[in-house]
Protein backbone atom coordinates (compact mmCIF):
# COMPACT_ATOMS: atom_id res chain seq x y z
CA UNK A 1 0.00 0.00 0.00
CA UNK A 2 1.33 3.61 -0.68
CA UNK A 3 1.61 6.22 2.01
CA UNK A 4 2.22 9.51 1.87
CA UNK A 5 5.02 11.31 2.28
CA UNK A 6 5.49 12.66 5.14
CA UNK A 7 7.53 15.62 6.77
CA UNK A 8 8.54 15.01 10.38
CA UNK A 9 8.41 18.78 11.40
CA UNK A 10 5.59 19.17 9.26
CA UNK A 11 3.85 16.37 11.50
CA UNK A 12 5.14 17.81 14.80
CA UNK A 13 3.93 20.91 13.91
CA UNK A 14 0.42 19.57 13.87
CA UNK A 15 -0.61 18.76 17.27
CA UNK A 16 0.41 20.14 20.56
CA UNK A 17 -1.25 17.28 23.11
CA UNK A 18 2.07 15.71 25.03
CA UNK A 19 2.14 12.13 25.81
CA UNK A 20 -0.69 11.37 22.46
CA UNK A 21 1.28 9.34 19.84
CA UNK A 22 0.65 10.12 16.37
CA UNK A 23 0.93 7.47 13.60
CA UNK A 24 3.58 9.02 10.94
CA UNK A 25 4.04 5.75 8.27
CA UNK A 26 3.67 2.09 9.08
CA UNK A 27 6.52 -0.38 7.65
CA UNK A 28 5.14 -3.91 7.69
CA UNK A 29 3.60 -4.45 11.00
CA UNK A 30 5.57 -1.62 12.53
CA UNK A 31 4.73 1.91 13.18
CA UNK A 32 6.11 4.95 13.16
CA UNK A 33 4.88 7.14 15.63
CA UNK A 34 5.49 11.32 16.80
CA UNK A 35 4.88 12.28 20.29
CA UNK A 36 5.32 15.64 22.03
CA UNK A 37 6.43 15.29 25.87
CA UNK A 38 6.03 17.62 28.61
CA UNK A 39 7.01 16.90 32.74
CA UNK A 40 7.39 13.01 33.51
CA UNK A 41 5.20 10.77 31.82
CA UNK A 42 4.79 7.30 33.83
CA UNK A 43 6.57 4.15 34.70
CA UNK A 44 6.07 1.01 32.60
CA UNK A 45 7.43 -1.81 30.52
CA UNK A 46 6.75 -3.46 27.44
CA UNK A 47 7.53 -7.21 28.64
CA UNK A 48 7.44 -8.39 24.29
CA UNK A 49 9.25 -5.23 23.03
CA UNK A 50 11.92 -3.02 22.38
CA UNK A 51 10.92 0.99 21.51
CA UNK A 52 13.10 3.24 19.71
CA UNK A 53 13.64 6.81 20.83
CA UNK A 54 14.78 9.77 18.53
CA UNK A 55 14.65 12.87 19.81
CA UNK A 56 13.64 15.57 17.76
CA UNK A 57 13.94 18.63 19.74
CA UNK A 58 14.55 19.33 23.58
CA UNK A 59 15.93 16.76 26.37
CA UNK A 60 14.44 13.69 27.27
CA UNK A 61 15.57 11.91 30.00
CA UNK A 62 14.77 8.18 30.03
CA UNK A 63 14.63 6.83 33.21
CA UNK A 64 15.34 2.77 33.70
CA UNK A 65 14.77 0.78 37.04
CA UNK A 66 16.44 -2.34 35.64
CA UNK A 67 18.66 -1.53 32.94
CA UNK A 68 22.51 -1.44 33.29
CA UNK A 69 22.54 1.78 31.97
CA UNK A 70 20.57 3.75 34.35
CA UNK A 71 19.21 7.15 33.14
CA UNK A 72 19.60 8.08 29.35
CA UNK A 73 19.57 11.64 28.83
CA UNK A 74 18.71 11.81 24.75
CA UNK A 75 19.27 15.48 22.90
CA UNK A 76 18.24 15.67 19.58
CA UNK A 77 19.40 13.39 16.98
CA UNK A 78 20.05 11.19 19.36
CA UNK A 79 18.68 7.35 19.22
CA UNK A 80 17.95 4.90 21.55
CA UNK A 81 16.29 1.56 22.08
CA UNK A 82 14.67 0.52 25.45
CA UNK A 83 14.86 -3.10 25.60
CA UNK A 84 12.07 -5.02 26.11
CA UNK A 85 10.75 -5.59 29.77
CA UNK A 86 12.73 -3.14 31.10
CA UNK A 87 11.03 -0.62 33.03
CA UNK A 88 11.39 3.23 32.39
CA UNK A 89 9.45 6.04 32.44
CA UNK A 90 10.21 9.21 30.10
CA UNK A 91 10.73 12.96 31.45
CA UNK A 92 10.80 15.71 29.23
CA UNK A 93 12.89 19.00 30.58
CA UNK A 94 11.29 21.30 28.58
CA UNK A 95 9.21 20.32 25.61
CA UNK A 96 10.29 17.99 23.36
CA UNK A 97 9.43 16.56 19.92
CA UNK A 98 10.48 12.83 19.50
CA UNK A 99 9.54 10.11 17.02
CA UNK A 100 9.06 6.02 17.83
CA UNK A 101 8.98 3.10 16.15
CA UNK A 102 7.44 -0.38 17.58
CA UNK A 103 5.05 -3.07 16.43
CA UNK A 104 1.69 -2.72 15.68
CA UNK A 105 -0.11 -2.38 18.78
CA UNK A 106 2.19 -1.19 21.20
CA UNK A 107 0.33 0.40 24.09
CA UNK A 108 2.14 3.49 25.22
CA UNK A 109 1.90 2.71 28.76
CA UNK A 110 2.82 -0.57 28.20
CA UNK A 111 2.48 -3.24 31.39
CA UNK A 112 0.48 -0.22 33.24
CA UNK A 113 -2.95 1.08 32.07
CA UNK A 114 -3.75 4.40 33.45
CA UNK A 115 -4.96 7.79 32.56
CA UNK A 116 -2.16 8.19 30.77
CA UNK A 117 -2.70 5.46 28.07
CA UNK A 118 -3.87 6.62 24.96
CA UNK A 119 -5.21 5.50 21.58
CA UNK A 120 -3.10 5.60 18.68
CA UNK A 121 -4.30 8.94 16.63
CA UNK A 122 -3.75 9.61 12.77
CA UNK A 123 -1.57 12.50 12.26
CA UNK A 124 -5.15 13.92 10.69
CA UNK A 125 -7.39 13.00 13.47
CA UNK B 1 20.28 -6.06 25.32
CA UNK B 2 20.89 -2.77 26.21
CA UNK B 3 22.39 -0.72 22.82
CA UNK B 4 24.22 2.39 22.98
CA UNK B 5 22.74 6.00 22.71
CA UNK B 6 23.43 6.62 18.88
CA UNK B 7 23.65 10.16 17.64
CA UNK B 8 22.66 10.64 13.96
CA UNK B 9 24.24 13.60 12.74
CA UNK B 10 27.82 11.74 14.45
CA UNK B 11 27.23 8.31 12.98
CA UNK B 12 26.94 9.88 9.36
CA UNK B 13 29.89 11.85 10.03
CA UNK B 14 31.72 8.92 10.79
CA UNK B 15 31.82 7.02 7.15
CA UNK B 16 31.64 9.10 3.29
CA UNK B 17 31.14 5.81 1.27
CA UNK B 18 27.89 6.08 -0.79
CA UNK B 19 25.45 3.17 -0.48
CA UNK B 20 27.06 1.66 2.26
CA UNK B 21 24.60 1.15 4.80
CA UNK B 22 25.70 0.90 8.68
CA UNK B 23 23.47 -0.49 11.67
CA UNK B 24 22.62 2.37 13.84
CA UNK B 25 20.46 0.16 16.36
CA UNK B 26 17.85 -2.58 16.05
CA UNK B 27 14.57 -2.96 17.09
CA UNK B 28 13.57 -6.58 17.77
CA UNK B 29 14.31 -8.34 14.41
CA UNK B 30 14.40 -4.75 12.63
CA UNK B 31 17.41 -2.60 11.58
CA UNK B 32 18.00 0.98 11.79
CA UNK B 33 20.74 1.82 9.32
CA UNK B 34 21.81 4.98 7.91
CA UNK B 35 23.77 5.48 4.24
CA UNK B 36 24.94 8.10 2.26
CA UNK B 37 24.13 8.32 -1.40
CA UNK B 38 25.67 9.73 -4.20
CA UNK B 39 24.26 9.64 -7.62
CA UNK B 40 21.86 6.95 -9.14
CA UNK B 41 21.89 3.44 -6.97
CA UNK B 42 20.55 0.59 -8.99
CA UNK B 43 16.70 -0.65 -9.68
CA UNK B 44 15.65 -3.21 -7.46
CA UNK B 45 12.45 -4.41 -5.37
CA UNK B 46 12.06 -5.80 -1.90
CA UNK B 47 9.27 -8.73 -2.53
CA UNK B 48 8.22 -9.82 1.07
CA UNK B 49 9.03 -6.23 2.91
CA UNK B 50 8.06 -2.42 2.94
CA UNK B 51 11.77 -0.16 2.97
CA UNK B 52 11.59 2.93 5.16
CA UNK B 53 13.52 6.14 4.18
CA UNK B 54 14.21 9.27 6.18
CA UNK B 55 16.13 11.81 4.73
CA UNK B 56 18.27 13.51 6.79
CA UNK B 57 20.50 16.13 4.57
CA UNK B 58 20.27 16.98 0.60
CA UNK B 59 17.71 15.68 -1.86
CA UNK B 60 16.60 12.08 -2.72
CA UNK B 61 14.41 11.01 -5.67
CA UNK B 62 12.93 7.51 -5.12
CA UNK B 63 12.33 6.47 -8.71
CA UNK B 64 9.43 3.79 -8.90
CA UNK B 65 8.43 1.63 -11.77
CA UNK B 66 5.10 0.06 -10.74
CA UNK B 67 3.99 2.38 -7.93
CA UNK B 68 0.68 4.41 -7.96
CA UNK B 69 2.55 7.48 -7.03
CA UNK B 70 5.62 7.53 -9.64
CA UNK B 71 8.92 8.98 -8.10
CA UNK B 72 9.02 10.30 -5.15
CA UNK B 73 11.33 13.36 -4.20
CA UNK B 74 12.73 13.59 -0.29
CA UNK B 75 14.41 16.16 1.62
CA UNK B 76 15.08 16.73 4.99
CA UNK B 77 12.85 15.55 7.57
CA UNK B 78 10.82 13.60 5.06
CA UNK B 79 9.43 9.72 5.60
CA UNK B 80 8.61 7.22 2.57
CA UNK B 81 8.09 3.90 2.76
CA UNK B 82 8.44 1.90 -0.57
CA UNK B 83 5.98 -0.91 -0.29
CA UNK B 84 7.25 -4.45 -0.58
CA UNK B 85 7.48 -5.16 -4.41
CA UNK B 86 7.57 -2.04 -5.59
CA UNK B 87 10.53 -1.35 -8.31
CA UNK B 88 12.54 1.60 -6.83
CA UNK B 89 15.87 2.80 -7.77
CA UNK B 90 17.14 5.91 -5.49
CA UNK B 91 19.15 8.89 -7.10
CA UNK B 92 20.90 11.08 -4.98
CA UNK B 93 20.94 14.95 -6.79
CA UNK B 94 24.26 15.95 -4.89
CA UNK B 95 25.34 14.80 -1.53
CA UNK B 96 22.28 12.64 0.54
CA UNK B 97 22.30 11.60 4.27
CA UNK B 98 19.39 9.30 5.11
CA UNK B 99 18.10 6.38 7.80
CA UNK B 100 16.53 2.82 6.29
CA UNK B 101 14.46 1.11 8.18
CA UNK B 102 13.69 -2.60 7.21
CA UNK B 103 13.52 -6.13 8.69
CA UNK B 104 17.34 -7.77 9.69
CA UNK B 105 18.84 -9.86 6.86
CA UNK B 106 17.33 -7.01 4.01
CA UNK B 107 19.84 -6.71 1.34
CA UNK B 108 20.43 -3.25 -0.38
CA UNK B 109 19.98 -4.48 -3.88
CA UNK B 110 16.87 -6.44 -3.04
CA UNK B 111 15.75 -9.09 -5.58
CA UNK B 112 18.34 -7.80 -8.27
CA UNK B 113 22.40 -8.84 -6.85
CA UNK B 114 25.10 -6.94 -8.38
CA UNK B 115 28.65 -4.67 -7.58
CA UNK B 116 26.26 -2.60 -5.69
CA UNK B 117 25.48 -5.34 -3.24
CA UNK B 118 26.41 -4.42 0.40
CA UNK B 119 27.33 -6.08 3.47
CA UNK B 120 25.86 -4.47 6.18
CA UNK B 121 28.45 -2.63 8.16
CA UNK B 122 28.83 -2.11 11.72
CA UNK B 123 29.36 2.10 12.92
CA UNK B 124 32.63 1.30 13.96
CA UNK B 125 33.42 -0.95 11.28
Amino acid sequence: MTQPVRNLQTALDSFSEPWSPRRLVSVNDYDVKVFKAAGEFTWHSHPDTDELFLVVSGRLVIQQRNADGGDVELGPGDVYVVPRGVEHCPRADGEVSALLIEPQGTVNTGDTPSARTATLRELDD
